[in-house]
């Protein structure tokens, strides 16, 4: 692993033309509750790329770039969140790629650390794949392999931010009656929307009253050893044509 | 159930104002295989839309609006796709969410025939509810309730079509070598997109030759039973404000 | 006469190929008065393009896309209409222009029914054909040949749904007071348009309850005539380059 | 009339408050064959709008524009020409209505100049319409009241140029073989499109070699006598609301 | 010099090939306090532009556009300005551009007259270098060589009107007492902009009681001569590649 | 001085409804020639924003957002940049302005780190200081006070990277012979932009031989102290209307 932004732009260039695969946290700035900083996905987000990149023994054919500090957030704007229009988020994505393909890369994952971002972020990988002759990735750290989506500002991300920054985390408040459709989703497989559910619900969708550092220690290691493996399936299944050794866990 | 196309304005407004669900069906023209026709995504959410309003007894809080016909296939060009852009397909569904607004509907359900316009739909109705104290509901036929994908100009989609429109269905070719990312997804969770894929798989993600009539009757039985649950979820979960009387089964 | 949505993959490139027409109804969902269905734009563009091309027997080098069910309304939204901005119009008949061309076709016809569409819709050819070697077409359904432009759910509409639609025909209420730029245009040759002009006028710009289903009767048949002629007329003058046999009346 | 480029902000203020026309004239840079100049339509627009405003006795309810002296000519890119592209001209038309309407003005004419921009003219004024409680209008020079569109570098604009700026004609070429569409427009009422056709022609749709001034000199006077009557038309189809004293021909 | 508007389209072409510089003159149309006029800032650059032109003998390797008469000024909407958004003069400028560049040219420089110009105009010319094998240039009047910025409707440009267009000059009031941000800017080299502050300042940056002519006269004549000193470099810089005789003062 | 990231939504909240200064630092990604990182612009301007704010005893009336980690760097795509288009940079910057005014903030300080952000950041502010009730300024470090811009990639830049980054400085190479209009600026005023200007002159605009940590430590130093001055500055003409107390030197 390497960081692009302490790179030279000939070794930049050397990496992607070898076959190397950049790898683009995203993140966001928006409310997590009375307890967590506003960073919190972003940081999370950080936390799991370095540990899968960690057990890949920091491979040179990784290079990641510096984290997109502010995500997609419209339904936090009522709690002082900084966030980017969707259009604005396509852009950026877009233009990332867009820039490290004409740098030589041919491969690149985007990690997510944020919800809100997750359609805008598989949109992007699937417009620009059309685009160049690429392959490209994306995932939320939350939801590889068996894992599933764990809430807001809740126990998850609690335990994980105690897990990596407790010195930023504060009392959680008692469990949130959580209202309306955070409680219970109508039906599997339908996305529902309704106007000023996150500011009714009081921005989270679940207590934190049980989160321990242990747990989040837990969950980080599962998180980061499942984005390793699926660094490692990546670069197997789009490997040959660039003739590079594989990327393995170490 | 009624269908806006056949209302005059009046009635359509009455509607809305009264608590009614506009019910949008949005599909594709684009390759199906040497066997089926262009315009089967919008035939078959057509058939599923009708099945599920059927089995609600054609409520009049149900206002049916034309299907699209034209979706988000831009890898399909390669085949003689008729495609939006996935910019021009937000635009028209952030239009027509903004017109049914205006024109008094509170709920909105946008129901998909094609895989390429899921992200671009659930986007919408994430975005335009930020906008309007509305409540909005988005879903992919073929993954409501415990259904999962079931692939492209397969066997799933050949017996939908043998159920629905049999003389439109050609003699399937043999089951296609399948290559690449179609064959095995790399991780679970990670969206993988690798430049002419669709050209290198032949258009279609399996073999369709055990297609049947009856296979497809009971794969549309069961996804308009499910549409049908799905819509009595949300009128149920949305409902309480517009003071209408529930939507049922009959 | 073949309709795309109905036609594999491999039929569409081949018409487009060997010198295909493609010819795309579009309409509106807009209101038109208490007496007409909202979708009576596209009822009727469609009755006159089926018309026509049944006038032409059908010729296999004719290739009809679905109707486009929404079109350029705004100045009905004040009474329930589901319109495109001018922008998402002008994206959406770019994009199936442009998906037309890369398929194989050289040849496009629009065929119009709605008013407000009418100059997007030439704007729209006269942009794509600067970008690639292809003839493109244009019209309103009701302005062909010697033919003028007949008002808003007024007696000629009424009329053309008497004969193709009667179940759909309410009751036209007493000839309505048009007021202001609808009573009388200031002077030939120049737009004027008022705000909310459309609302004060009640949304009709004359009576109908002279309709009867015969004159309507007459006015398909010498519109879809009309049409037919205007094909042929397009083809020839652009048929050279192709090869491709004559469009001829049957 | 009045200048607006020659008026203080307070007299361009109370002007537009006391229900003034703004009046905005619109032309291109483009090729008008090998013997007129590139601002042709500029300066011919000038002078129609000129000589209407001089028969209305300069009324001060008229504000005069500075002419937009770049219109969209995307067809003669080919020849040198200085064009906006649809979309640009569509955003400058916005804007300078926009400005008007937050200056003060509710009444405003657009005259054109140039056939490029004439659709996209009168797109303008009906979406603003939409936006504002305002009256716009637009027109055509060359075809206002009875009159008809008559060619581009032909013996009309020739004609036109000898009688207003005789130091800037050259010697008109033989009459040219116009080709294809230009020749014989297929059928009336059908825009049709073809890639080149401007090339191929020549750049212009007819002989000059019969212009004269005199010629020249009653075009001008029969398009200035017209649209000065389309402005009192204008006037006075509009002018109640704003109580000021009719504009009229001296 | 030779102005585009009254060449034919074979000499504007033969220029552009030749190695001409086309020179565009950007204005506005805005408040000038209520002694000046509105288009004060259009009329100023162009005075500047020729007397330039002049001084370089009128040499036909200069090629002189019309002046685009509107610029980008909202922050003079709450005083009647004509004024085009960010997005829209980027757009007319970048046109601009690639017009000339597909009609031949190689070099082009843009003079403005208005602040509110001044990055856009610079980041247009950044923009389009990028794009074509081109050498670009730009720059406000006011602010060539040892010069620097001068106000808005004070005794400068007061001055200059007198010099150019006394009769277009009111008495100026007394010297305003000029609140905020304009009395002192808070440091060199940050920008500073505060919602309303030109209206709280009246519209002017200075008082205009000491303007005379000949003060006008002399700034005019240093700004013409500073602008074709410039002009003289730019040829000299990029003539090499071109082969065309130097640009030279008489 | 507090950071965003690690405060609460309520921290924040209270920060910008009590007068604080959101501070934004923005960077780039880009080729600093061989021996420096591509992140370069963003850790100096991260540097001389820590320093600025630590000189003014980490006021809590300071709020530092995350840096922007990629900025507008079309000319350094032939080197491996990551860059935004200017549409883009346009659209982070109003986004993440508007979302600082819907969470209570009305000042707003924007401090830039590379040359190609320059003119979109002062466009930036601005436009958006015509939308809200709100005081913005933005500078490039480099150049407030009496500064100047100092190149890219140069003696200037090297001795900072030296005095802040050594571990990731290179061996500079010898003096390039910096070509064209990098040795010579051909006339003052005067932006002169020529395509493929950086690749000839081989991406740097001077030499860093000489570069050292003393005179980068220096440098570093003023333009802190620099930055802090302009930011009581700032606060001095803008506090009035807040009613907070003065942000001060310590």
């Amino acid at each position: 692993m390497r960081e692009l932004t302490r790179m030279t732009w000939h070794e930049v260039r050397a990496a992607g033309r070898g076959g190397a695969v950049a790898v683009l946290p995203i993140g966001s700035q928006e409310q997590h509750g009375a307890h967590l900083p506003m960073g919190t996905d972003t940081m999370l987000v950080s936390a799991v790329v370095d540990g899968a990149l960690a057990r890949l023994g920091d491979d040179p054919l990784l290079v990641r770039l510096p984290a997109l500090p502010f995500g997609h957030s419209p339904h936090h704007l009522f709690a002082a969140a900084v966030s980017l229009t969707a259009h604005t988020l396509q852009a950026v994505l877009a233009d990332v790629l867009d820039s490290l393909v004409q740098s030589g890369f041919r491969r690149v994952l985007i990690v997510n650390g944020h919800g809100g971002n997750d359609e805008i972020m598989r949109l992007a990988v699937k417009q620009y794949a059309l685009r160049a002759d690429v392959a490209l990735a994306a995932c939320s750290y939350w939801s590889l392999g068996e894992f599933q989506n764990v809430g807001h500002a809740g126990e998850f991300e609690t335990s994980l931010m105690l897990a990596t920054h407790p010195e930023l985390v504060g009392e959680p408040g008692p469990r949130p009656e959580v209202a309306g459709l955070f409680a219970q989703r109508p039906y599997p497989g339908l996305t529902v929307e309704r106007h000023g559910e996150w500011a009714r619900a009081g921005g989270s969708t679940g207590g934190a009253t049980e989160a321990t550092a242990e747990k989040g220690a837990a969950a980080l290691e599962a998180r980061a050893s499942a984005l390793a493996a699926a660094i490692v399936a990546f670069d197997e299944a789009t490997r040959e044509s660039h003739g590079s050794a594989p990327i393995q866990a170490v």
